[in-house]
């Protein structure tokens, strides 16, 4: 039998990303880790982008997590707020890769979904959800909550779970 | 005296990002290096910014460039498109701030009338004149032009004339 699997889950966005790791214990999911990496908003893009990767980098030598995911940036109508959060996303998805981590995708309704019953869920339904399924004594900084929210779809999807059985 | 400047250009897409190096040598620009880094379609996303980021460093490490500048993606109606753009530019622009490279960034626009005369001109046009001011025995592959011209851009800059004279 091989380890179980950590699963990193990433929030991207261009003023704060969240991170949050969980892992399997029996047939629960409990928290490894979570937090949020705040970008300075006087600091120009490129610099704010080195500290998303260094930092995501960072959390993957800490933590060791095996599977990563990241939920597929809401696109509304602005294109500029789209750019943005590509920016940010490019930036995270360069460090788990370059860690070696296969990354997992998610939009946000399926992430919603996976949490609360609902993919029209609101940000403090999802938090309520994911401090309730892991336990925890409140409820995590909204950002590193949709980050565990994202970890917790990858732990329950189907491609993840056919894939840790494979490993045993 | 110091060195002369040598600047990398970089003109960031999902499916093909382009890079170009000049360096000024006496009142002209010459030619350093250029090319095109063509993605996999087939490949995943967190795949083909990793080899966005990737090459950008080789580069980086092969020709040392002391400047870099990136052209501020045209974000136009399509928020999907703008996404994916935002991705590859953030990917690159990871690369260029680790390697410890000051960024520049200007919109299209600037780019062409830097190297035209006209913000409007289109592509063949940005070609030609990259072929022209290098010296070139012919025009560049689209993306490369396209990145060379941003490298002019930037050499051409006031702030980066400033920056040189200061360093002398």
């Amino acid at each position: 039998m091989t380890d179980p699997p950590v699963i990193l889950g990433i929030d991207p966005g261009s003023r704060a990303t969240g991170w949050g790791i969980v892992r399997p214990l029996g047939t629960r999911l409990v928290l490894v880790g979570c937090g949020v990496v705040r970008l300075d908003p006087g600091a120009d893009v490129a610099t704010r982008l080195l500290v998303i990767a260094t930092r995501v980098r960072q959390v993957v030598d800490e933590h060791k997590p095996t599977h990563a995911a990241i939920e597929d940036v809401f696109v509304n109508r602005d294109p500029r707020a789209a750019l943005k959060l590509g920016q940010a996303r490019g930036a995270a998805m360069v460090a788990l890769a370059a860690a070696g981590l296969p990354v997992g995708t998610y939009p946000p309704a399926v992430v919603k979904r996976a949490v609360t019953g609902s993919g029209r869920a609101d940000k403090s339904q999802v938090g309520r959800m994911v401090r309730a399924l892991l336990g925890l004594e409140r409820v995590p900084a909204t950002d590193a909550a949709d980050a565990l929210a994202v970890a917790i779809c990858h732990a329950r999807s189907t491609a993840l779970a056919r894939l840790t059985a494979a490993r045993r």
